[in-house]
């Protein structure tokens, strides 16, 4: 068993897509033994220059991963993407699948492109995503990309595994802002105004800029980038461009290299992990346990008849499970 | 002090408009007295109608909310409105504020309306609506309206502390249906296609009518309408329109009381109440114990050296504080 582990783990820092794609699967899936298999990874981990893309469906965010790709692939640099989508509990599966436009990369060994979909419990999906991370990481991929659809608190958690956070946006859409104020704005090292071609690229710009004045300080001295793109495979009349984003992503890496950003984001990073972890060694077995001796039935049951309240049920749980 | 409680209770269940706008600031804001209220309003709690309302930004909810606030009260029900907002650290505050269009009902002693943003913790949000629900319900609301933006895990976390979900999209959005595929879709009980003068409509509702025929059984027999609405001001060409949508919400009531709808409803929204208040009051202790005694300072110290792996060191913490 322990040589099996072993050798796992050898033909992962191998680049074996087999063994790294049916790993990411099992974690996905919640296997107890996958978590074995990221401890022993764990150790190895930590080269890769990990960035996140999200911003709302439709902001163009897969076919701007797909042209960072080919600009990465360029610079010799082996690149690996996790599209992290949502499930449908009607499909029962992942929906985007591995997006199609990436698919021209399939064939490219420098390339390892996978989709995670939530399944399992709350939380679940975030921890997933850290553990597949660390899956390319020991691969050996220079590059991740984790790509994930939206801007709440679930993407801000999947997101906070990365080290440079592009959030991508399109113009035109009255909510726009407001929407990307949902606790991402926090965490953007840059912004990209996608389809900037079209009306109102400037006024969200300018939206843009006017929210990061406000600020008083950043961490590392970035400031966030503001930068507008009007088709990747055509860089349009902006003088900003994917080669700019590309430079602006190199930028943010040195400033991580060179200033106290890396060790934050890196406690960033950490903290998520623990939290999650956490979460998973000491509130999941007393659920568990409460569902198979049929008590939470019982609290339900007394929640439901108003015989007492969540906080007062709770804290005798917690009594009696708690040192 | 008992005594003082229990004046907070008479003046909440007579509608005092003050305490119980404090109770739910104090609520947001994470105090702990704010707990020991909910335990003594939470008997009287359960005779409202709670109807959820989400959908991607930009679908016009906040107007949806504004027109049915006026059919109910034509109807002389007293209404309450949960509008959650997302919240920035830019600016430290709920952004969109009570929903500008809702204020003509600020003069109605019928109406109570009040925004709910993210402050403390995760999932704090989700339990501080929840909680905020029952405050209302003891107000005397009929009706209750939660009205929240988006569609991902922590929407569905919210919303499933309603009886009935309504979920709203817009045609001409190319990822409108992934979007909402986001595990919003197996809650919804009514999908309003708003702006369905707008290109798309008809496509909009083909591609939810194709995917609610995937499913083999509704819980209850109810099959999620789909309802367009094209100006909730001047009914459209669709022979549908906002009064469809109340007799539909008001089918949905009926069908709640006759069937084991209502039920199902009323466990779902207990088990996530379960879930948050044991959240809060097994991991947030130890959180707190472990940042206080510096702890937690020490596990990132040795993660970030890879001395250890999250998995590991969680295991450990659990041992310490588990029985």
């Amino acid at each position: 068993m322990e040589s099996e582990e072993m050798e796992k783990l050898r033909k992962i820092q191998a680049g074996d897509v087999r063994t790294a794609s049916r790993l990411i699967r099992n974690l996905e899936d919640g296997l107890p033994e996958a978590k074995t298999e990221i401890r022993r990874i764990f150790p190895h981990t930590g080269r890769a220059h990990v960035i996140g893309i999200t911003g709302p469906p439709g902001a163009g965010k897969s076919t701007l991963v797909d042209a960072l790709i080919a600009s990465f692939r360029k610079q010799g640099k082996t690149v690996g993407v996790l599209a992290v989508d949502p499930t449908s509990p009607f499909t029962g599966g992942a929906i985007l699948g591995d997006r199609i436009r990436m698919q021209r990369h399939a064939e490219d060994p420098g390339v390892f492109i996978r989709s995670l979909a939530t399944r399992g419990a709350l939380g679940g999906l975030s921890r997933a995503v850290g553990d597949a991370v660390h899956i390319l990481d020991v691969m050996g991929k220079e590059i991740i990309m984790v790509e994930t659809v939206g801007t709440g608190q679930q993407e801000v958690e999947i997101i906070n595994h990365s080290h440079t956070v592009i959030v991508v946006v399109v113009p035109g859409r009255g909510d726009e802002i407001q929407a990307i104020k949902a606790g991402i704005m926090e965490i953007a090292d840059i912004f990209v105004i996608n389809k900037a071609d079209r009306d109102g690229a400037t006024q969200l710009s300018s939206e843009l800029t006017a929210m990061l004045n406000m600020v008083a300080e950043f961490p590392g001295g970035w400031c966030p980038r503001i930068i507008r793109i009007g088709n990747v495979f055509d860089p349009g009349p902006f003088g900003e461009s994917l080669e700019e984003l590309v430079s602006a992503i190199g930028d943010h890496h040195r400033r991580l290299m060179e200033t106290e950003l890396l060790g934050d984001r890196m406690r960033r990073k950490t903290m998520v992990e623990i939290h999650e972890a956490l979460r998973d060694a000491i509130l999941e077995p007393i659920l568990k346990d409460l569902m198979k001796s049929g008590e939470m039935e019982d609290i339900a049951g007394r929640l439901l008849r108003k015989e007492s309240d969540p906080y007062t049920l709770a804290e005798e749980v917690a009594r009696r499970y708690l040192k």
